[in-house]
């Protein structure tokens, strides 16, 4: 199969590998004798042979009576006794007997009643039947599974000689980066890549140690840089910056080492930096969650397979429809994270939000797929493939709905596989016929002709303002005022919709409107704006400010209805759904 | 997709949990709060919503200079001094400026040179853009990616509320157990099953605990299943013996509890017993391997799964062709162990042998099928659906090699993927001739007329006999003693040919030779019976009894030919064995 990459990561890696064994690095990794019931997962450092047989014995594989064969051939007999014993299943044959009379097949009484002949070695286990001193039974490299520690243990093993887990030393660094569980103030950033990364690391059987965040000073990274070098396996060398590796790092990394590439045609992850402290690889790790994530998996884990860690197993495959126009750089590798649906007999991919800092698309995503270099463009309808993220029978399972945000579809998707990828009503109406989601939130006036109605519930919709409306904004009206701030809705979205209609009754240009142009992408979006005191008002719904420091100036109610696509018939997937909320029935009182 | 396995195990999986829930089982898991840094692949036990917004505000997107939009429409502009601020990605973007005008897109001097406008909110990562607050992240039951612990850290958590592990108590049974690590005696078995089944619950997301071997005894066998139960959320019961739970197991488990189910028509794994003590699921382990590995897997599994284990993913299944014939009873489901290769463009099945005691051929099987309950057979050449054990990507790297079993083989196996699956010099032609393996190691007058010969060379056959023939066996005029007892090797093996021509030449009867009908799997099997006592001589190779307590009367010299499938060509895969074997070349030293 053809790695879904292309040429330029391949090439990048293989010269970094190559500078690394040149420097004395990627030697064979240390082994160590661990318990078996400590092994599950590890790797064999050497090939391993069997010291004894299983079965050590000829054995019974029954319970019945040891006989010898010759003595039954002439059956049905009766066999005198002495010339048969008892035998549990598991039992050393007794000497001079050379099979088992099943107990099922035999009557005794007194002596033993056989109307059948056994053949020699019948019901019998014979030495080294299932394992044979000697037998190879594992090369060096294998991942020990659970019945492979019991085939260990069989043959009389209870240690097994593994190879030593890569140790990645993860060094942070930026002075904008504070620790885990610490509130960021202005201009500051969690450090949640390193995080990230030592979990990466520890799924492919390497053992990360998270070292503390470092300033972005020279000396203070070299001083970092070089501790980390002198215990690790690996180094990876992360920035704060969104960019690429700081300057400081690829400076530092140039003068404590040696920098093979700096800069990769891959999108997300292109500043990642591949260098060497002597024979330690190190990888300076871009800032932005997505390209980190996506750097590790290029280069961290094919070095961490390299220096003895688990094989990944390769992410299954499928192949699913572009739900709409994938367009790329032709220049780099583009990886694309995306939804998936299943609708009729095939998969819909339809792309998240590419950003690089958007962290959660990475959570999301059900899939990945690689527009490689020198593409620029997938069309729509086109076949794609796709590398799955979460496993299908679970893709399979899930409802994905578009169309409107509501906080409804949050606590529907707390008791059904429901995935909202939402884009506003006239957007969600069109993915509907154009087959790229289950479900659709839309307001009443977008209601696609043939698709059918599960529910509809209103909701109120108005001016999210701060509480007590301290710059006195009062509805609508208050837009006229330049120092109001607002922030709007996409394009399509309902609550956009309501707003200009408000604002054309009044006569208001809404390039007037301070804020107008600014968009946010979800009701909880807008809230948190006004919440976080960057705009004045947000056009929102008064469910979306349940629980949040700010209070709705009601200025409308809206019929929403929630609609399944007309294809999905009376798919098994709605009928949870529809039990809840029931054709046109009134939402349950906690949606309310 | 449909399940593999047939209605009877189904049904009594259903009718079990049923039980278990009406005695007030299978409640809702407990849960733990832990650290993000311990959380992959735990369950989430609750919706889990955005305590605050990330970018908690407006932030710089890109190195540079803040600005309001409207200021720079008219470009090209110079801002003067205090209409502009730099900005490093990820600063709070200053009040009152709305965009960020690009480092590289600039010239600095006094003020701030524009050759083009830039849009509102260009460059800037707005509030809430990743996640706003209240947004749900997660759904209960999600189990915990990389990603999304990097997602709850960017939001402020550095907790995570999540499914307590269900633990499960192993309970191992039956006087004929001993414990790993000790050598068994006669009619001993060393407990391998309870440290298989720990990895299988630890692979499940359960925590083990293995308690200690209980003799077969009634009142300890009830004491050590009520301490069990007070204290797990599942109990497995293995039984030692080869049956099923043995007799006093269910009896305890009716006495101290109800038994649901005793028996599922499914081989292996028929013996299995289904129980529950008040609330507290019990399964009943059958004692063979291969049957306690595919019980649990049936029904441990999915109880582990209600009890909030982790979901396992469904083994990623393909299309097979099956190489030969397959029978199994209609009385029951019964799965099959197989062997995979890629031949040509299709995988190829082939069967591994079948036994529930046979622990190595689960270890080395590459898939399993599952002949459903009510059909008998499964013909050749027809397509089959396999559960894969091994990633595809390592099924189809590897070479499977039949024929005679050489310890060369498993040399090379040590530095190639080749997997041996001998059953003889004339069954590995045939098998080679029909597509079932790309290698084969035969007899010379066994190779297939259109094979590529890879490598060719001499092996010593004889008599394998205790050290310093204590019987005086001294040759095959030996084998007329009546008191001495033979091994022999399978129909269609090198060296029971070889065998056939001595006695003939002799004219010894071979009905006549004790023990001629028994039959070794292999040369390693064959030393083994002789150097376990349970024979006096064997027919095998000079190799084979290296590091072995025997040695060997050489009989004959005999050349064997490593030859490779025909449609093979120039298989990327045969390459690197070429270049160390050499066509015609002698063998290395090391395989002497």
């Amino acid at each position: 199969m053809s790695p879904l990459h292309g040429a330029d990561v391949a090439v990048s890696l293989a010269a970094w590998l190559d500078a690394v064994r040149r420097a004395g690095g990627l030697q064979p990794p240390g082994t160590e004798v661990i318990g078996l019931d400590r092994a599950l997962g590890r790797v064999t450092a050497e090939p391993i042979r069997a010291s004894r047989s299983t079965p050590a014995f000829d054995a019974a594989a029954m319970d019945g009576y040891a006989v010898t064969a010759a003595s039954t051939a002439g059956a049905p007999v009766v066999l005198p006794e002495g010339a048969f014993r008892h035998v549990d299943t598991g039992d050393r044959l007794p000497a001079d007997t050379d099979a088992v009379a099943r107990r099922e097949d035999v009557v005794v009484d007194g002596g033993l009643r056989l109307a059948r002949p056994v053949p020699p070695y019948a019901n019998v286990r014979q030495v080294g039947e299932d394992v044979a001193a000697g037998d190879l039974l594992f090369a060096a490299g294998r991942c020990l599974r659970p019945p492979d520690l019991a085939v260990l243990a069989s043959v009389g093993e209870s240690t097994a000689s593994v190879r030593r887990r890569p140790h990645v030393v993860i060094v942070p660094s930026g002075d904008e980066l504070v620790p885990l569980g610490t509130l960021p103030r202005d201009g500051q950033i969690v450090d949640t890549n390193s995080l990230m990364l030592a979990a990466m690391v520890e799924e492919a059987g390497g053992v990360a140690t998270r070292a503390p965040i470092v300033a972005d000073d020279p000396g203070l990274l070299a001083e970092a840089l070089a501790t980390a070098a002198a215990e690790a396996d690996l180094v990876l060398l992360l920035s704060g910056s969104a960019g690429g590796a700081g300057d400081h790092a690829v400076s530092v990394m140039e003068r404590l080492g040696h920098v093979v590439v700096q800069g990769v045609a891959v999108k997300p992850g292109h500043p990642v930096v591949l260098a060497h402290r002597g024979p330690v690889p190190v990888i300076g790790v871009p800032g932005y969650p997505v390209s980190a994530a996506l750097a590790f998996e290029l280069f961290g884990v094919p070095l961490l397979v390299e220096l003895g860690g688990r094989m990944v197993a390769p992410r299954p495959r499928v192949r699913a429809t572009a739900a709409v126009e994938l367009r790329s750089t032709p220049a780099s590798d583009e990886w694309i994270r995306l939804r998936l649906a299943r609708l009729g007999s095939g998969l819909v991919a339809t792309p998240l939000r590419r950003g690089a800092g958007v962290l959660s698309s990475l959570a999301r995503a059900d899939g990945l797929t690689c527009v490689p270099i020198g593409s620029a463009l997938v069309a729509e309808g086109e076949e794609i493939r796709v590398e799955l993220l979460r496993p299908l029978a679970e893709v399979e399972r899930s409802l994905v709905v578009s169309g409107s945000t509501d906080p409804l579809l949050d606590e529907l998707a707390t008791r059904f596989e429901l995935l909202a990828d939402c884009d506003g009503s006239a957007n969600g109406a069109a993915s509907l016929v154009a087959g790229r989601c289950h479900l659709a939130l839309v307001a009443m006036e977008d209601v696609p002709p043939a698709a059918a109605v599960i529910s509809t519930w209103e909701r109120t919709l108005g001016l999210v303002v701060a509480p007590g409306d301290p710059r006195a904004i009062g509805g609508v009206e208050g837009l006229r005022r330049r120092e109001v701030r607002l922030v709007n809705r996409q394009q399509g979205s309902a609550s956009r919709r309501l707003l200009d209609e408000l604002l054309a009754v009044r006569s208001i240009d809404p390039d007037a409107v301070t804020g107008y142009h600014r968009e946010a992408r979800s009701h909880a979006a807008a809230v948190a704006a006004v919440a976080a005191g960057v705009a004045d008002c947000a056009i929102g719904s008064l469910s979306a400010c349940s629980g949040q420091p700010v209070e709705l100036i009601p200025l409308a109610t809206q019929t929403l209805v929630l609609v399944a696509a007309a294809g999905l018939g009376d798919d098994a997937r709605l009928t949870g759904l529809r039990a809840v909320l029931g054709k046109g029935s009134p939402p349950p009182p906690v949606l309310g």
